[in-house]
C-alpha cells in the first residue's frame, strides 16, 4: 500500500492531479479538480474522500520513524505473540525512536511523586500521604497548585501555559545560560512537536518559502515543511568531521535556494544532532549565530537534548547564551529554543509536556503566535507541570536531591556506556563506519554495502539501507531506521539506532548485530 | 493593535500583499513578495519576521472566545489585584469559555485517583495506598497499566493511543450506541481540537475546497478552515425554532457554493450545539444523515457535549447510532465523531483528552490520517486514560459506584439549574430574547439594541454586541463572548454566555445583569 501511495504521490507532485478525467459515479478514483468539478456541477452521487482527493501536502509528508519498517515489526510482534518460537528471536527491540521508557527506563521518581499529588490534590493534607511520598514532592505540590488560579489543574490554562510555572521555567533558564529570560517569552506546549509545526504555520507562505534544515535531519521537519507547503533547503552535515556544521556549506545552499527564488527564512539547527548525535563547539555556535543575524534568518534551535551529553571535552550551550555572550539581544537576531520533557535523562515522552522560548519577534508577530496558541486552548496541565520539574529540579538540601541525584546520574552515565559500547561495535564491523555519539539518543552508522546488496536492494525495489534495515529486523527482532528517513549524501548509506536498550541487553544485542552483519557480508560478498 | 492587524488582513486578503515595493533596507514592513525579492536576491540585511511577512492564513484566523475582549478582562483583573476597590466588582467572572473547573466545579474522584495512581504506579501496593483511593480505582489503576506495553505510562504510545484503551472507549461507544465500534477507527487526541485540525488538513487542498459550517458556529471551525487555507460555507441555524438546523438552508447554501466553483467536501454539525445549545432530535439528524450521503459529504459530528442535556423531551443520539440504524454502514457514509474530555459532567479542560471516532474512509486515505497523527507521535497518556475513563465510569456494584454518580448527577441537575435561571434572566431583560439551552454549556442571547447604542457603537469603531459586552465587562466584571465571533444573521446581536458560574453565585449574577442591563437601555433610550 505504501510504495502504491508513494508512486501516486509522484503523479501526484508531477501534477496529474490537475488533470481532468470526467469522473464515473462509480469510481473511486477520480481526481481532485474531477472531484471538484464534479461537486461544483451540483447534485452528483459525489465520491467520497478518495486517496486523489485528499490534501496533497499531507501525501508528500512522510515520516519514517514510524513508517514502514515499525508497521512490520509489529505485524512481528503479534505473529511472536501468536505464535511463540516462529522467528529466531523472542523480542522486538525497537531501537527507531527515542522512547527510553518503553524500553525499561524507569520514571525519575520525584517528578511522578509531584504529578501524582497535583492530580489528586485532596490527599495532600491527608497523615498517609506522608508515609508514602517525600516531604519536598508533598511541598513542590502545594507550591505548583497555589500558581495555578484557583487551585484548578483541571482547567484550561493561560494559552502559553501557566504564568507561575512559565516564571519557574524562566528561572531555569536563567539559571542555565546566565542571562535573563522572560516568562511572556515561553509558549508551554504538547511536546516539542507542536511548537515547531506553530513556527512552520507562521513562516511559510507557499512553496516560495523555504526553511534550512540539516541532512541528516530529524524527519518532523521534513514533514511539517511539506504539510504547509514549504521548501526544505538542505545543508549537509559533515560526516568525515563527526557531522559538522559548516557554515560555508549552508551559506552555498542559502544562495543556490535564493537564486532559485526560494525566500529562506529560517534554519533549524540540532544541538545536540538527531540523528546523528554531534554536540556543537561554542566557536561553531557563535559562526551560525552571526549567519543568521547577516542573513536575516530565524534561528529555530531544536535543543531537546540539552541534557543528554556523554563526553568530557563538550558541553551544552543553548542559542539564547550563545547570542546573548556576543552582545545580540532582541532587535539583533529571531531565535526559538525547543525543549522537550520526552528526552534528558527523564524521557517522560508520554506525558507530552514541551515549551518553545521565542525571542527576537516583534509585538504584532508575537501577538499573531499567541493566537494560533490560543485556537488549541493551552497544553496539558501535567505536561506543563512537568516541563517546569524538568527545569527546576529538586535542590541540594532538599529531601529528594540525594536520590534524584542518584536517579539521574544513574541514567545519564548508562546511557554513556550503552553510547561507546555500540558505537565500538559498529565500528567493528566491516564495512560499516560510526561516528561518536556526543549527545542525544541515537547512532547513525555507515553502511559501506557490497555491490550485490545494492543490487539486491534495487531487484526489491527497496533503497539499499531500507533492504539492510529490512534484513536486520528479521533475523534479530532489531528495529532501525533506514538512513533514507533522514536523509544522507546521495549513493552513501545509514541506519539509525538509538542507544535506549537496558545496559544488561547491550551484549546480547552486540552478538545478534556481528551475527547478523557477519551472515548479510557473506551472503552478498563481491 | 488588533484593529491596526486586522486592517493590515484586509489589506492582505484584498491582495495587496502581492504588490511589489523594493524594500527599504531598514523598512519593517516591506510586502511579503518584497521580503521574497530582497531574500531572492543574495546576502542581505533581510527583514526580520514582521506581521506582512508571515502566513496570511494565519493572520487571516481568528479565535474570539480568547479574543479582546478576555485580554481586557485579564488587564482588569491585574488592576483589582494591584488597586482593590477599583472597579465596582471585585472579581472577574469568566463566563466566556466552557471551562468548569475554572469557576469552581470539583472534578470526579473516582477518575482523579486512578490518574494519581497510574502517574505513580510505585504506591499501588503499598498499604497506606488502601486508606487513600478507592479500592475500585487501585484496580482499575492496574488493568490500565496492564493495558500499556511494559506497563511504561511514561512512553509514546501507538499513534492512535493505547490499544487497549481503545478497546474500552469502543465498547463504551457500543454500549452508548447499541452498534459495534472498532478500536482501530479511533484516534486519541489532545482534546478535539487537534482531531478537528487533522480532518481539515487532510480535507482541505486550496481555497476552491468548501466546509459546511452552522452559524452560528464554535469559532474552531472558522479557524481551522482559515490556517488551512479553505472556504467556510455557512449554513444559519434558524433561532425563531430554537437555532433549528433545516436542511432545505443546507442545500441551498451548498448549491450557491457549487454554483461558485467550491468543491464542498463535508459538513460540520455540532450537537448538542455551541453557542446555541439546541439538541438535535432524532428526526432531524436522519435528515442531515440522508443529505450526507446523497451529497457525497464527510460528516463531521462535533458530539463533545453528549453528556451534557438539561431537558426531558431531549436525549442525545450520537449521528452513528443514527446512520447504523438507517442500515448505513461503512460504505455508505463518511462519518467523524468528535469527543472531548473537558466537556461532559467531568470538565476536564486541562488533561487534554480526547478522541475521533472515523468510519467510512478507504484503507489508502485511513493510513494518511495515521500518518498525520504520527508525526506528532502520541497524545499524552493522562488524556488517553481520562478518555477511557469517561467512555467507562464505575459500574454499579463498584466501591465508587454510589460517589461517583452522586457527584455526576449533582454537577448536571445543577447545571440544569443554572441554565433555566440565566434564560429566565436574560428573558426577562427589555430587548433581550434567549432561546432555551436544552443542552452544552451556553445560552446564546439576542440583542435587540436601540438605535442609539448602535450608532454609539459604531462611532467607537467597534460591532454593537461587542459594545455591549465591553459595557457589561466594565460595569460587572462578567466577561461574554460577543455574537460577532461566532457568526450571526447580519444585523443581528448577541452574545455567549456560559452557565458555569457556581450555582450560589448565579442570583448575584442576575441582579448584576440586570442592574446593568436597566441602565444600558436607559443610557440609549431612543
Amino acid at each position: 500500500m505504501r510504495r502504491f501511495a508513494t508512486e501516486k504521490v509522484k503523479k501526484l507532485i508531477l501534477g496529474s492531479f490537475l488533470s481532468t478525467r470526467s469522473p464515473a459515479p462509480s469510481s473511486q478514483l477520480c481526481s481532485s479538480s474531477a472531484a471538484a468539478a464534479a461537486s461544483a456541477m451540483g447534485p452528483t452521487q459525489s465520491p467520497p474522500v478518495t486517496f486523489d482527493s485528499i490534501n496533497p501536502k499531507v501525501l508528500k509528508c512522510e515520516y519514517a520513524v514510524r513508517g514502514e519498517i515499525v508497521s512490520h515489526a509489529q505485524r512481528l510482534q503479534q505473529e511472536l505473540q501468536t505464535k511463540p518460537g516462529s522467528r529466531p528471536f523472542d523480542e522486538i527491540l525497537y531501537c527507531n525512536i527515542g522512547n527510553p521508557q518503553s524500553l525499561g527506563q524507569q520514571p525519575i521518581t520525584f517528578f511522578r511523586e509531584v504529578l501524582a499529588l497535583c492530580d489528586h490534590p485532596s490527599i495532600l493534607d491527608k497523615s498517609e500521604t506522608h508515609a508514602l511520598f517525600s516531604a519536598d514532592a508533598i511541598a513542590r505540590a502545594w507550591q505548583i497548585l497555589d500558581l495555578i488560579p484557583g487551585r484548578a489543574g483541571g482547567a484550561y490554562s493561560h494559552s502559553q501555559g501557566i504564568k507561575g510555572l512559565r516564571d519557574a521555567i524562566a528561572a531555569g533558564i536563567a539559571a542555565r545560560d546566565g542571562f535573563p529570560a522572560n516568562a511572556d517569552d515561553i509558549f508551554l506546549t504538547d511536546g516539542a512537536s507542536p511548537a515547531v509545526h506553530m513556527m512552520m504555520q507562521l513562516l511559510i507562505r507557499s512553496e516560495k518559502d523555504g526553511i534550512l534544515c540539516p541532512i541528516p535531519q530529524y524527519p518532523l521537519y521534513s514533514a511539517s515543511i511539506a504539510l504547509h507547503g514549504g521548501s526544505l533547503v538542505p545543508y549537509y552535515l559533515n560526516e568525515a568531521t563527526g557531522w559538522g556544521l559548516e557554515v560555508s556549506e549552508v551559506k552555498k545552499q542559502l544562495e543556490d535556494a535564493r537564486s532559485k527564488g526560494i525566500a529562506v527564512r529560517a534554519i533549524a539547527v540540532i544541538n545536540p544532532g538527531n540523528p546523528t548525535g554531534q554536540v556543537l563547539a561554542e566557536e561553531n555556535q557563535r559562526e551560525i549565530v552571526e549567519f543568521c543575524k547577516k542573513e536575516g534568518l530565524v534561528l529555530l534551535a531544536d535543543e531537546v537534548y540539552q541534557e543528554n551529553i556523554y563526553v568530557d571535552n563538550k558541553k551544552f550551550n543553548s542559542f539564547k547564551k550563545i547570542a546573548r555572550s556576543m552582545g545580540y539581544g532582541e532587535k539583533d537576531i529571531s531565535l526559538v529554543s525547543f525543549q522537550s520533557v520526552s528526552k534528558g535523562y527523564h524521557g517522560e515522552c508520554g506525558k507530552r509536556g514541551g515549551y518553545m522560548e521565542v525571542t527576537g519577534f516583534s509585538a504584532d508577530v508575537r501577538e499573531q503566535i499567541y493566537k494560533v496558541a490560543s485556537v488549541n486552548l493551552c497544553s496539558n496541565i501535567s505536561g506543563q507541570i512537568l516541563a517546569s520539574l524538568v527545569m527546576n529540579p529538586p535542590k541540594v538540601g532538599d529531601e529528594s536531591y540525594e536520590s534524584f541525584i542518584a536517579e539521574k546520574n544513574g541514567i545519564l552515565s548508562s546511557l554513556a556506556r550503552r553510547a561507546k559500547a555500540l558505537e565500538d561495535a559498529f565500528n567493528s564491523l566491516e564495512g560499516v563506519t560510526c561516528n561518536k555519539a556526543e549527545g542525544a539518543m541515537y547512532l547513525f552508522p555507515r553502511l559501506h554495502l557490497p555491490q550485490k546488496a545494492i543490487e539486491a536492494a534495487k531487484a526489491a525495489n527497496v533503497a539499499p539501507d531500507a533492504f539492510y534495515a529490512r534484513r536486520l529486523l528479521d533475523a534479530t527482532g532489531i528495529v532501525v531506521v533506514p538512513g533514507s528517513g533522514f536523509g544522507q549524501v546521495p549513493g552513501t548509506w545509514h541506519f539509525r539506532c538509538t542507544i535506549l536498550p537496558q545496559e544488561d541487553k547491550i551484549p546480547a544485542i552486540i552478538s545478534r548485530l556481528k551475527a547478523f552483519h557477519e551472515s548479510f557480508m557473506e551472503e552478498f560478498h563481491d
